[in-house]
């Protein structure tokens, strides 16, 4: 049974502001920033991005953890993280800001952005010859929420996708491969990779250099193209760039970094075949991703099951 | 009845060179580039693209025109134009081509390219206010085949869409406006307004200052974009420049020019704000236009109605 005196909400985030997220959390409940001493018997739920080591260790009488973000990572990077449900934030709005940036990037790519700037810049009036969508393979790497939602997308588009994830997935539309033996098929069929997978140590540095020259290497975009929307640690960035300037990878389009904010001296920022933006993919809006939160607080307290729950044995 | 020794196909384009189309045509069909003189009586359909004014006007047993491009514009600056059916062309490749054009565009001026591009020079990690697509109202001016498929492809992607004809059209989930009464409130509700209209003497310089000047000042984008796809003629250039540099207009992405090629003078070149591709949106790839056009002159001859028919009094 739950100790009654425990009702209170533990904000621990790191890295941005918490103030419209404590605003919205308040609203509804009885909220703090720090516990009062490690053993807090008040906090009940933990609301958490990159939370403090330890922090949610002691407290007695904890019942649920709130991941602020679709992945959990950053909660694992605390070895101290007490045995309770964990939940993931799904929100329509971080799915939907997330098919924008994958079709935009896909888009892109595939409408030879670069080249027309390029050409732009030297007044150069030329059409180069432009595959259609349906000559073109998108693999995505990672079929959870967003992958398939990113998927869904991209054959509304007209791209020929492919899927990849650790287990199998079927999907209407998508060829699936899984597992480390349909990895080298998968990559083999791919044009525009696009990277959506958990950060876990299965998949931490997978998109190596050994990954990136396994894909299609005659495809209609003379190259194939990288996109990262998930996490930097499953780049190897050194990897990234020697496969480009082997010629193995064309493009690259990268949201995440293996450290974030990029470092000034990073050869990413000047690289002309590299687009990057600022972990900005999907944007975490705290007035689409608490509501939900609290709901489920609310359903939670009816004695109905606990939604987006995180495995943590395989660590997503 | 026609005449059985009328059974040649003309093929009249400037601009381009027409040997695939020739080759793809000749395969079932005699092909001649040019007629036996002024009243050559074998030809019974012309193919055409800018065709030579009066060519057509003098041939006896002419009885189809087909139109190589989407629009007929180009058929109609020939005066002389004989009075048969003109059947443009309507292929899912023209169709497919321009809804990635549209997507990317729109895609490209929502989610702040232009300014990412610029971060990236500079080496600046920063998270713009980014709206989500559901608070940004794409309108689109003509809903034709090419209109009405962007304006299904956008609603899948997130976005509000809102149409603009001359005459009142429907269409599911997107607000519809008509005519000369209809088009300042569609304009003053539009965020980024995607130019698809025909060229007819009606439309001709109809994104002008004063349209410009219309579109919604206060929208979530931090002022509206322009995306021209349709025809050059269709737009101002002077008035898109004056616009943008009043601070009217936030951005333009432009495929049409007033002339083609586009002037080496022009200023649209090295605006800063305005991204230029060579009338290169929708590829007229003839391997996917010649079929319809061979299966359309066959069902003709069984004595089935011709599609996709040009209303030579409005003139698209």
């Amino acid at each position: 049974m739950p100790d009654k005196a425990a009702d209170r909400v533990l904000l621990s985030v790191t890295g941005f502001n918490p103030q419209r997220w404590y605003e919205l959390l308040s609203a509804e409940r009885p909220v703090v920033l720090e516990p009062d001493g490690a053993a807090d018997p008040t906090i009940r739920y933990a609301v958490v991005w990159k939370q403090p080591a330890g922090i949610l260790a002691g407290l007695p009488n904890l019942e649920v953890i709130f991941s602020v973000g679709a992945g959990v990572d950053h909660i694992f990077a605390d070895p101290h993280v007490p045995d309770v449900p964990i939940v993931r934030v799904v929100a329509d709005n971080l799915t939907q800001y997330m098919i924008e940036y994958v079709a935009w990037r896909v888009l892109d790519h595939h409408r030879q952005g670069r080249t027309y700037r390029d050409q732009q810049r030297r007044k150069v009036w030329h059409e180069p010859r432009q595959p259609a969508a349906d000559e073109v393979s998108v693999g995505i790497m990672g079929l959870g929420e967003l992958g398939r939602a990113a998927a869904r997308a991209l054959l509304t588009l007209g791209f020929r996708v492919n899927g990849w994830s650790r287990s199998p997935r079927e999907m209407d539309g998508v060829r699936c491969f899984a597992g480390q033996d349909g990895l080298t098929p998968f990559l083999n069929a791919t044009d525009i990779l696009v990277v959506l997978l958990p950060l876990t140590p299965a998949t931490e540095g997978i998109v190596d250099h050994a990954v990136l020259s396994r894909l299609r290497q005659d495809g209609p975009l003379g190259g194939p193209c990288l996109i990262n929307a998930g996490r930097g640690r499953l780049q190897r960035e050194a990897d990234i760039l020697r496969a480009l300037d082997e010629g193995l990878l064309k493009e690259a389009s990268l949201d995440v970094f293996e450290a974030e904010p990029l470092a000034a001296d990073s050869p990413l920022w000047t690289h002309p075949r590299v687009f990057l933006t600022p972990h900005a993919a999907a944007t975490s809006d705290p007035a689409h991703l608490v509501p939900p939160m609290l709901a489920q607080m609310a359903a939670y307290e009816r004695g109905e099951a606990l939604e987006n729950l995180v495995d943590r044995q395989a660590g997503y």
